[in-house]
């Protein structure tokens, strides 16, 4: 059984296209911070590919696939190379790369989230690896360059859309189980959910639409 | 075979409390840090449960409890958002805090080290896992939020106490291995190792009880 | 089957002196940064140990070595404790501290790759196990100190000896397994492997050799 989103050419293609730009991403990092090449390559593989170790350790499915994989590894130390060159393009495409990046963030969830669930993982566990493929990367890397993770950093929506996917993923492989969605079905569902992750975290960056912090409060209310 | 302090409904909803405990301690730090309501759910939740997943990824017993277990991960979830609301009090409790913290602390060490005897690690292995268990929810909070771990910064007796803790278990366990022991009387010492700990890390506090830093030396001897 | 490189009593002597030294240098920064005696005892094992550590982790090899063998924990702890007295010395050293960590970095990098090679893993999969084990203390250390790790932020070369080194093993042990190399032939590639490693670190900081980074741009060329 494979995940529907890696069940031909095409979506095959637009993940190693996420993998490429989420390594840009992560590759921009490094080079704004003055690192030498190393330091981007290894940047950029972590962020691309680096949510996925983390969920196949947790599932216990070793040696990861961002490890194991030469096409996606290769992908993803090119990545590093390609933004030691293109780095002002890709610091210029914002919106562009915005758009990439959230496209990679809902492949990742909604992969991440399949992968869990045919390994016969409950829905809960299942939303969680597609939440830790999703935005684990992008930790591991500014925990290393010593950020603030940006999803916990960023006020905008990135960490919710992914949640909202992954948790629709699980709804969608439910469906699947008990014979109410087919094939044809699930891709278009779970395109669907790539989709409705990249418009909302577009949507919320657009119009500055934030999670709400803390209560504010300034009493104390005590025995 | 269970843990001896997950074996009636005492011992769980003592557990519980841990959880919520240190998940509102890690929630408050992400408060304090102005983000939103997701960071806080996080921070809340590998508090609580990081240091069991890091535990149960070296044990291999896959996929962790603090992913899987419904309970324990709604409980760290919940504690995350109550934190949003009642940080002004939990922030005052500072004494109540810190005792609850030190008792999650010394009941994850004991847990932790049982667990791990009982999936039939030796006594070294055992202990590290206790060790683990109870101060990597805080030391993975702390690298996500971009501050050296209160592990490391705490002058005070923090790890220490856990040490001391999950060697004690360790004899306790090898005592009831060899019928010393009956699980009476390990349900007892298991409690009291708690309490120990408890203690240790309040006395370290109250009278400002420190351990030694290197040693001060302003001669260099070499050949 | 074993690994080479620690065939025999020299070897295996080797193997513990680059952990003790890494643990020097790991537990040295623990003391430049005030911390107390756990804390260097914390550190001095994450940085000699952590490595193998993740390389356990990733190929499901669990408990992992660095908390499992008894006598490289030992010596790893030993180191911290040694370091709060003798770090005045072991800070003058640099030169001879330097080489050995080299040492160790070569020592794990082949030693790494080979055991994942001895657990059947591809070539690829083997290069990184190798890299982690050689690298992966040293960045668990200060992501736990909050520093920018060392083989991001040291221009000198330090990351690619160790990759050198890796792929290097890798092909020896292809000649070994096709039988083109005997038993001898990989102790003899092995160690000096170990030792290319070591001089292209020196010769690195020696003559200020670094990698370049990003290529320079002031336009942006877009459509």
């Amino acid at each position: 059984m494979e995940v529907a989103l890696e069940s031909n050419a095409f979506f095959m293609g637009v993940e190693y296209l996420a993998i490429f730009c989420s390594g840009l991403m992560g590759g921009l990092c490094a080079v704004k911070k003055n690192y030498d090449l190393f330091a981007m390559m290894i940047t950029a593989w972590l962020t691309a590919l680096g949510g996925g170790i983390i969920r196949d350790v947790m599932l216990a499915s070793l040696p990861p696939v961002g490890i194991a994989d030469k096409g996606f590894v290769i992908t993803a130390l090119v990545s590093g190379l390609a933004v030691a060159v293109i780095h002002p393009e890709v610091d210029k495409l914002k919106w562009s790369m915005l758009t990439i990046d959230a496209l990679s963030v809902g492949l990742f969830a909604v992969n991440g989230t399949s992968k869990a669930m045919l390994m016969g993982t409950s829905g809960m566990t299942a939303a969680f690896m597609g939440m830790f493929t999703a935005l684990g990367g992008g930790l591991v890397r500014d925990m290393l360059l010593n950020d603030v993770p940006m999803v916990i950093r960023d006020k905008h929506w990135y960490a919710v859309p992914s949640a909202i996917g992954c948790i629709l993923t699980v709804l969608v492989m439910k469906g699947t189980r008990i014979g109410l969605i087919d094939f044809t079905g699930e891709v278009v569902l779970d395109s669907a959910i790539v989709v409705l992750v990249v418009v909302l975290r577009l949507l919320s960056v657009k119009f500055n639409i934030v999670l709400p912090g803390a209560l504010e409060r300034h009493e104390v209310f005590l025995p």
